[in-house]
């Protein structure tokens, strides 16, 4: 089925954004209806781009008059569908990446305002060119948009430190789904004006509203820094050993990311080009990252007394910044690895910090326990509680039946695992679509009922986001 | 006008939380009927106390089903009327003073889960009997509860290290009021289900829901201490002092309290026992609270230094703890002195940080342009961007009728002022009964509209907390 969205409205948004602004050529719309990942395609009539905040609202407000269906979109590099149109054509993209200026960047006020379509690396380049940094990067960095990240709260390597997105933004921009404009752009350190609407819109996944621009906390530029690889016997003593590195540095280690030796072994097999960093062999592996004066010089002496004390087994530290990057790209490369070498469910999830060691080790055993044949691992940020356990197919099995017959199920348990823990089943990358059956079937009730409550309450028709996060049961917004 | 409350739901109350938990005896209500100031008197049948988290959730249930409002209130220290309930005594007092128990605390994972009930100052003594300190802290401490300053996002004199309380919060635990639990109590340092429930319940002023419990982030134990009252010739060379010991000292620097002369020299004609810290005059004074080791011997050579490059005119750091009480007892008792000297209208504002010391003057200076005969001065947290501006009388005035004359068109300049700065009418205190009216006078449209749809959604009915923050249009709920 096909929704029709009428010429005549494409037209008057033609009117609001100029020719520049929208495209109906199914060519140009194209790469913007699936998910990079391929799991999801959507439909859509047209695609606009306004280029500033007022063509914003006056396009919102022509779509919530038609009752026509919004869908803003970034860099469209969700990992959960959250940015493609629905399958049946009756929402418009509502592109936000022609909004890239960067308003203002005060190296003094340690601050830049970005509008939503600024991608990250470009705002990492501008903000090293004043002698600042913005500290949160990831794998999408060259396509990801300030506006997506903050409309998912995203993470990244550094969260340990500086914290997701919530904690980086001063102030938020914004229209609401009646088109009415929220302007929370002054960094006030103070505000007790009501309901923060800023913190509702970070993480609402745009469907409260299109974030139009971002205030963003800038910190000084990094002096030193060093990265290192180490060997370890426990996901228990890796998390020993960054309690010992955090007391000793105080805010030195901005990531420490552990690694099983399968994981490790898998993208030694599949990545080319990548090798072990250390000689020996090791059940767990941490890659470590410390920034500021004396950062080295402290992680080697930190590292060699953590051997000496038999926390970790052998550690190396990179002699140089190619170095560093070969080390990031064996953990950046996991996933990758991992569909190369065959069928997997992947899980985004978190417990608390300190559970998380006994966590990965008892839910694996589970898993395996209950799916003969399939290995279980779990990689990423131990210190943030936040790993992405994946279970992987026996080699030779048919995908489309593994997934189905032993994928889903075991999905399940995992997230079944990790509700009994208290914990997150979506930790870093959203609900999205991906997530939203098992969302509905695990959340608690009182808090799915204030998520629907409060999406109805400030987007009734449901243009924002159709299918995305909290759908509402009736209409076009149902997934 | 006032409004019968049903004797059996009294009955079904005290069925819940049996004779201990509720009283209608007029003697033991009065109390909490009033605010602390003495701005606002209400009046109610009957305050419900529960004893745990289950109580509060049947209390709730049973008040939405029997549509009978409820206001819940902790130490009862709200600055603009926000825990009285209405005059026509249509609300039960909910109090969550017996829920008074600290569930853990961990000094290893620096953290304390502590319910509503909690008094400020226990939290900062079992935090420091386990050599660890909860850093918030206000002059109402021994009444003020954890329930009411996480509802109320507190401020206080250490927001310029470490925040206000929702940079403490790391979870929650509430009742909506449909009487569901929300149980985000677990700290899971990434979570990204949706919108933030917690976000939204913090600052909420109770009229989204009941929280029962919190847990609060502690840090370690101060090791050293100093504190120091300095002599500045503007507003403006007190934020480059302040900028420069921040720089100087990481994050040594916690409190940095601004004060006029003319606040000085109320204090000390007011309150007795107060002497001058500094002999000499001087238009500004800086209260400074630096900690951590080696934080006396940095300030020491810091305000030497300043004093060196005339950034500051003169400076003394308090030689033992009485003394460093005495300094914060001139800036805690500014307020009184006030009202002792004569009438006058407050307002707790924030601008952008660097925008505040022109803010001050300029603000001052119309006023005092527009109403002769006023003294306009502000004094207070300048290091937030965040101060107390307050317009006095000129002596021997009527009370009421200047309160009226020029009081009233008093404050709506200053509060022009502020929105025409872009910042807030209130910056810590929040909204509550007292600043209905101008908030609804001033605040954006879209801000207002979201805020009152958020409230529709989750109180339908309207009985929590009501005529508070955004009291809706229809049923008892109107101011």
């Amino acid at each position: 089925m096909r929704k029709i969205v009428a010429p005549k409205l494409i037209d008057r948004l033609a009117d609001i954004v100029g020719p520049k602004g929208i495209t109906t050529d199914p060519l140009e719309i194209a790469p913007w209806l699936a998910d990079w990942r391929g799991r999801f395609q959507g439909a859509s009539p047209a695609m606009v781009s306004p280029a500033n905040a007022d063509e914003v609202a006056a396009v919102v407000t022509l779509a919530a008059a038609a009752g026509v269906a919004l869908v803003p979109q970034g860099g469209n590099t969700s990992m959960v569908g959250g940015a493609t149109p629905p399958a049946d054509g009756s929402a418009l993209i509502l592109s936000l990446r022609r909004m890239n200026r960067i308003r203002r960047l005060s190296a003094e006020d340690n601050i830049a305002v970005a509008e939503a379509g600024v991608i990250l690396s470009n705002l990492h380049d501008a903000a090293a060119a004043a002698g600042r940094r913005f500290p949160l990067s990831l794998g999408s960095k060259g396509s990801a948009t300030v506006g997506g990240l903050a409309s998912t709260n995203a993470g990244g390597t550094q969260v340990l430190r500086f914290g997701t997105m919530r904690s980086l933004v001063t102030g938020l921009e914004a229209v609401l789904p009646d088109g009415s404009r929220f302007d929370g752009l002054t960094a006030l350190r103070k505000d007790n004006r009501g309901y923060d609407l800023k913190q509702l819109l970070i993480g609402a996944e745009g469907t409260l509203g299109v974030i139009t621009a971002v205030g963003l906390r800038l910190y000084p530029a990094v002096s030193e820094r060093a990265v290192a690889w180490v060997g370890l016997d426990s996901p228990s003593l890796a998390l020993d050993l960054l309690r010992r590195l955090e007391a000793g540095s105080a805010e030195a280690i901005e990531s420490f990311e552990l690694i099983p030796a399968d994981s490790l072994a898998l993208v030694l097999q599949h990545i080319a080009g990548t090798r072990a960093p250390l000689a020996g062999a090791h059940r767990w592996h941490a890659l470590i990252e410390a920034v500021g004066e004396g950062a080295p010089a402290f992680l080697e002496q930190a590292l060699g007394q953590a051997i000496a004390d038999e926390l970790a087994q052998d550690a190396v530290i990179a002699a140089n910044g190619a170095q560093a990057d070969a080390f990031w790209r064996i953990r950046e490369s996991i996933s990758e690895a991992e569909r190369a070498a065959g069928p997997a469910v992947q899980h985004d999830i978190s417990v608390a910090v300190a559970d998380m060691p006994g966590f990965m080790l008892s839910a694996a055993r589970t898993l395996e326990a209950a799916f003969p044949g399939t290995s279980a691992t779990a990689f990423g940020h131990l210190g943030d509680g936040n790993v992405h356990f994946h279970v992987r197919a026996p080699a030779g099995v048919d995908r489309a039946r593994w997934m189905a017959e032993v994928g889903e199920p075991a999905s399940h348990m995992v997230h079944d695992l990790v509700v009994a823990a208290g914990g997150s089943i979506s930790a870093e990358h959203g609900i999205g679509q991906m997530k939203l059956a098992e969302f509905a079937r695990l959340g608690e009730p009182g808090r799915l009922g204030a998520l629907r409550a409060i999406k109805r309450s400030l987007d009734p028709a449901g243009i924002m986001n159709p299918g995305k996060l909290v759908p509402l049961a009736s209409g076009g917004d149902a997934p």
